[in-house]
């Protein structure tokens, strides 16, 4: 692969994606993060806004099972407006380092946010193996 | 359990939630979802503008797996607002019947597009075991 599809890509600019992880008991979990990417690769970080146990949920599945899901939308209230990409693929956990350094710069050029919440916790990359596009009409 | 952590059932106002799945791979699967919910249960519909392969898997997963996560969030650029309601839980295919109607008919009264779009799918009941609620700020 190289990158997602291309009459997709323009969902990729959204703020928010969903990610699902899935854990030691094969049980999902999802959870609303902020994200950059580049090719067949996704990122995103444990920062200062989710302190949470959900977080170390979303660490422990990784480390359980590294399976990822991850999708990007459009929401409208016209539903010939409707589209969502989604990535499959697998999930490595970078706690520190020049690929953290990297995403973490990135992130702070999408998200003017992360001047005042500090990514604190390690990065989350999702290698994508497959990308699924979907829209109501042709997009 | 009564239903959602009651400061948090506002979040399930919102028109679209997302839908994790895991396939018998141990993989994965997320979508959008138009849902309606009663107490620890959450409804939704395969219908008329989700015909793809996604649905299929959708409902493979459940055979499979029947474990289910769900989630409505509130995105917002003041990350003070940031908020989210996850649910857990089991999910059950319900292919026609008196549950179907009064599900499609609660689907139909939340979204007038269901008028233009019919709901001809089995419905998805998910029955709630655990909810989740995040905020950035007290809600």
């Amino acid at each position: 692969m190289s990158g997602p599809p291309e009459n997709f890509a323009w969902l990729l600019r959204t703020r928010v994606g969903y990610l699902a992880t899935v854990g030691a008991d094969n049980g999902p979990h999802i959870i609303p993060v902020c994200f950059t990417w580049a090719g067949d690769v996704v990122w995103t970080a444990v920062d200062g806004k989710t302190k949470s146990s959900n977080d170390l949920q979303r660490l422990r599945d990784i480390e359980a099972t590294r399976s990822i899901a991850f999708i990007v939308d459009r929401w409208d209230e016209d539903w010939s407006r409707l589209a969502w990409l989604q990535a499959r693929g697998s999930a490595t956990i970078i706690p520190d380092g020049k690929e953290w350094d990297k995403a973490v710069a990135a992130l702070k050029s999408k998200y003017s946010q992360y001047s005042d919440t500090p990514v604190d916790g390690p990065v989350i990359r999702i290698d994508v193996s497959r990308w699924v596009g979907w829209a109501a009409d042709a997009v």
